[in-house]
C-alpha cells in the first residue's frame, strides 16, 4: 500500500515535470518557426540567446535531480511493470533522453544552440550569394560540435552512429551501407532501362507562363483541406525552406515556397509537409505535453509526407481528379490531357536540387550526402573539400556538375541547423511509405478508385487510425510489424518504381 | 581587494541570471503576440499551458535563492555605490520586481497566466457574439486573481492603488482623483463651446467608397517607414485589437486592423502602435536582455504613440505633406482640401468606441474605466452590474447609450489580459504628449515646416536621444524633469486642446 502510494505520487510529480520540459520544447519549436517564417533580420543574434536560454532550462529539467529520482523510482521493474501501458511507454522515452542528457555536457548543448542559429542567417546569405566559402566557418564549428557530441554520446563503430541514434533510433553504418548498395544496385538498371528507352516526357506547359502566387497557395491550400489537414489546428505559410514543425497535436505549423514559373512544386511540396502535419494532428490528444506526442521515428515521419507527395501526388488516379480543378485554376494548362500531365510529374532527370528531383534518382542525392556526412564526422574529409566532393559524386551518380554552390552543397538547409544523421532518415521513408501504401491498398480494397473521385479522406483516416495514432508509444519496428506484418522490406519500394516506371517508359525489369 | 573580487563575480552572476530571465520575458511576449497574430484556433489551451510554464520557470528563477543573494549582496551601499550607473540601476529594478515576485504567490501568478489566456478567446467569442454574459465567468476569476495580487502585493488606502503601480510605479488612486477632476473641469467647457459653436466638420469623405486592405496596409507601412520606424527590427501585422510587443530593441511587432470602410482608422493605429515601437527601437542596444531595455513607464510608453498619433498625425502640418500622397494612393480623395481633411480628423464627437474616439473626448473614457476598475476591485461593484454601470456614465459623460456590449464593456483587450489599473496610463501618455512636443518645438525650432515638408526624422531622432535611448535606466519623473524641465503639469496638454480645437471650432478659452 505504501509502495503504491509513492508510486503514484513519483508518477504524478514524473508526469508534471515531463509536461514542463515539453512546454519548454513547444516554445523552442514556435521560436524556430518564427525565425524561419516572421521574424525581423535583426532579431537574430537575441532569439540565438532565447533559444539557448530555453535549451538550457530544459536541459537542467530533464537532467535534474527530481527527475533522476522519479526514473530511478519508476524503472525499478517490480514498479514499471504494474503501470498502465501509456505510463510505460513514457517512463522508456524519457528514460533514453535523460540518459543521452546525462552523457551530454550542458556548455556543448548551449554552443550547439546558439551556433545553428547564427548559421541559418550565415547558410541564408551564402546561399544568395552562392559562395559556400561564407558559410565554411560556421560549418566547421557545427561539425566539431558534432563530433564532440558524438564522443559524448558514445558509440561502437563509427561516431555517426550516434548521430544517426538521435533520429532513427537503433539506425548504424552497419545496417545502413548494404541497404545503400543495394538500392543503388536496383536502381541502376532502372534509370540506365529509362535513359536507353529514348523518351522523354515533354514538360514544358509546367513551367510556360506565370502561375501568380496567391492562386498555387490557395490551390495548395484546397488540396491540403481534402487530404484532411485541419486548419483550425495549423497553418500554411511561405519560408527559404519548406519545413513542418508542430508544438501539439492542435497547432502544427508547414511552409512552402511558391515559384511563379513552376505550377507543380510548391503544391507538391505542400503535400509532402501535409503528410508530415497529418501526423502530428493525428496522433492522440491524451499524449499531448508529453515526448509520446510526437512522430515516433524520423524514417516513420518521412514516410507519411513521401506517401501524399508521391504515391498519391504523383499517380494518375489522384490526378484524375484534380487535373480538371488544376486547369479550373490555371486555364492556360486547358489543353493538358491526364496522360501528358501524369508523365510531366513523373519525367525522371537527374537534377541538381534533391527536393526538385525525381523518385528514381532522389536516393542518389541522400547517397552522396550520406557519405560526405559519415567522411566529415569521421574526420576523413575537410569543410572547404565539400564543394569538390559534391560535384565528384553528383558527376559519378547523376552525370551531372552543378554551375555553383546554391545548386550544390549550400541547397540544404540541414546542416545549418546541426542535423547530421538526417538525411539517410528520407530514404528510409521512402522505403516505409511503399511499404505501408501495399498494405492501405489491400485493406480498403477500392484505394486507387476513391482517390481518383477526388475522397482522400479513407487513406487519411486509415493513417490516423493505423500509424498516427500511437505516436511515440510503439517504436517504428512495431509499428512497421504491427501494419503490414513484416519488417522494413526495401522490395516494396523496388517494386513500385519498377511498376510505374516500367509503365510510364515502356521498359520491362 | 577580496570584497572587490566577490563584487565582480556576484555582479556578472546576476547579469547572467538577469539575461536567462529576460530571455524568458521575450519568449512569452513572442508567444503573446503570435497567439492573437498567427496561431490556430485549437492551440489555445495549450499555449496556456506553455505561458503558464513560461511564468513560473521565470518566477523561479526570480525568487531564486541565488537571486536573492546576489541583490543582498549587491544592495549593501558600500558595494552599490561603486556600481557603474547601469549596474545600479538594474540593481534597482530587479530589486523591485524581486521583492514584488517574493510578495506573490506562484499558485496565484500560473492561475492568473492560465486564466488570461483563456480569457482571451471567450473575449473574442463574447465580443463576436455581443453577449457580456458570455464573457463574465473568466472576468469574474479575474478580478478576484487581481483583488487577491493586490492583498499580496500590500497597499496603503485602495487595493486598486498595488494594482496601479504595476504599471506606472508610484501611481495612487490620491494622485489621479485630482488629476482626473481637473481634465473633467477642463474639457467639460471645451466640449460645450464646441457644440455650441454650431460647426461639425464633413467626415463623409473618409467612409464614403471601400478602401482596399491591401493598399491601405500599404500606405501605413510606408507612414511608419518615413517616421523611422525600422523593419529590419520590426514587423506590423492585423489582429482584433491593434497592440505592439517588443522582444528587444531588435525585434518588435506591431499589429493594426483595417475598415475599408475608414481610410483613417488603420493608419492612425499604425502611428500609434508606431510611437510605441519606435520607443522600444530606440533604445540603447547594450541594455538588451535586462529589463532596462524597456520603456520606463506605461504613462511616458503611451506619450511616445500618442504624439505620433495625434500631435503629428493629426496636425495641418503632417497632411500639408500627406494629403497629396494618400490622394495619389486613394484617388477618390482628390478633390478634398487640406483644411477639409484637417478639419474632419480632428471632429469632435461623442463615440462608443475608445480607439476611435477624439483627443477632447479621449479621456472621458478613461475616466469612466477608471472609476469601474476602482469599484470592481474595491468590491463595491460585481461583474454582472458593469454592462449598466457603463451605460449610465457613458450617458453622463458622454451624452450617448451603446447598443450593445461589442460597443460597450466588451469593447478593450485589457481585462482579458488580466490588466487592471492600466487604462489611466493612456491619459498620462495624453498630458506627457502635450508636454514633451512643447519642449520638442522649442528645441527643434522649426519642427512644425519640416514635418511639413514630410520629414519626420528630425523629430524621431530627438526623441531618441531625448527620452529613448535611456530605457528604464531614469524613471518617469527624472525623465520629464529633465527633458522639459518641470514636473508633469497638465497645463501642456489642457493649452494645446484648447489652441487647437478653439481654432478649428472657432471659439475662445
Amino acid at each position: 500500500m505504501q509502495t503504491s502510494m509513492t508510486t503514484v505520487t513519483s508518477l504524478k510529480a514524473f508526469q508534471a515535470l515531463v509536461n514542463e520540459i515539453h512546454d519548454l520544447g513547444a516554445t523552442q519549436s514556435l521560436l524556430g518557426w518564427d525565425l524561419e517564417t516572421m521574424m525581423p533580420a535583426k532579431g537574430a543574434p537575441l532569439r540565438a540567446k532565447q533559444l539557448a536560454t530555453l535549451a538550457k532550462l530544459s536541459h537542467n529539467l530533464m537532467t535534474s535531480p527530481d527527475m533522476q529520482e522519479h526514473l530511478k523510482t519508476l524503472r525499478q521493474p517490480s514498479i514499471y511493470d504494474r503501470l498502465d501501458t501509456m505510463s510505460q511507454a513514457l517512463v522508456r522515452e524519457v528514460g533514453i533522453v535523460f540518459d543521452k542528457s546525462a552523457k551530454t555536457p550542458i556548455e556543448l548543448l548551449q554552443e550547439m544552440v546558439e551556433t545553428t542559429a547564427e548559421a541559418h542567417s550565415s547558410w541564408v546569405e551564402a546561399r544568395a550569394n552562392k559562395q559556400f566559402k561564407q558559410f565554411e566557418p560556421v560549418l566547421r564549428k557545427i561539425i566539431s560540435l558534432n563530433q564532440r557530441l558524438a564522443e559524448a554520446l558514445g558509440y561502437e563503430d563509427s561516431p555517426y552512429d550516434a548521430l544517426l541514434d538521435e533520429y532513427e533510433p537503433g539506425l548504424t553504418v552497419k545496417q545502413l551501407d548494404p541497404l545503400f548498395a543495394k538500392l543503388k544496385a536496383e536502381l541502376v538498371p532502372l534509370l540506365k532501362g529509362i535513359h536507353g528507352s529514348g523518351y522523354q516526357p515533354d514538360v514544358s506547359f509546367l513551367h510556360e507562363g506565370t502561375f501568380p502566387a496567391p492562386r498555387q497557395l490557395a490551390f495548395s491550400e484546397m488540396v491540403l483541406r481534402e487530404m484532411g489537414f485541419d486548419f483550425e489546428a495549423g497553418r500554411l505559410d511561405l519560408s527559404a525552406h519548406p519545413f513542418s514543425s508542430g508544438s501539439s497535436t492542435l497547432d502544427v505549423r508547414l511552409t512552402t515556397r511558391v515559384d511563379e514559373h513552376d505550377v507543380f512544386s510548391a503544391l507538391s511540396s505542400s503535400m509532402h509537409e501535409g503528410g508530415h502535419g497529418m501526423y502530428e494532428q493525428g496522433i492522440n490528444p491524451a499524449l499531448n505535453r508529453t515526448p509520446l506526442a510526437s512522430g515516433t521515428s524520423l524514417g516513420i515521419h518521412e514516410s507519411q509526407s513521401r506517401m501524399w507527395e508521391n504515391q498519391v501526388g504523383r499517380s494518375k488516379a489522384f490526378w484524375r481528379a484534380y487535373l480538371p480543378k488544376l486547369q479550373a485554376a490555371f486555364p492556360e494548362l486547358g489543353s493538358v490531357t491526364l496522360d501528358q500531365f501524369y508523365h510531366a510529374i513523373n519525367r525522371v532527370k537527374s537534377t541538381f536540387i534533391r527536393v526538385e528531383s525525381d523518385e528514381v534518382t532522389y536516393n542518389l542525392h541522400i547517397l552522396m550526402r550520406y557519405e560526405i556526412e559519415k567522411a566529415l564526422i569521421e574526420g576523413r574529409m575537410k569543410v572547404d573539400e565539400i564543394p569538390e566532393a559534391w560535384a565528384a559524386k553528383m558527376q559519378d551518380y547523376l552525370g551531372i556538375t552543378p554551375r555553383n554552390d546554391a545548386e550544390g552543397a549550400l541547397q540544404d538547409i540541414h546542416w545549418s541547423h546541426g542535423s547530421f544523421g538526417y538525411f539517410p532518415t528520407y530514404t528510409l521513408g521512402n522505403l516505409y511509405s511503399a511499404q505501408f501504401f501495399n498494405t492501405a491498398k489491400q485493406q480498403l480494397g477500392n484505394l486507387e478508385e476513391t482517390i481518383s473521385q477526388g475522397q482522400l479522406l479513407p487513406l487519411k483516416n486509415w493513417l490516423n487510425k493505423e500509424i498516427h495514432a500511437v505516436g511515440k508509444m510503439e517504436t517504428a519496428d512495431t509499428i512497421v510489424r504491427r501494419v503490414t506484418g513484416e519488417p522494413l522490406n526495401a522490395s516494396y519500394f523496388v517494386d513500385y518504381l519498377w511498376a510505374k516506371y516500367g509503365e510510364i517508359f515502356s521498359i520491362k525489369r
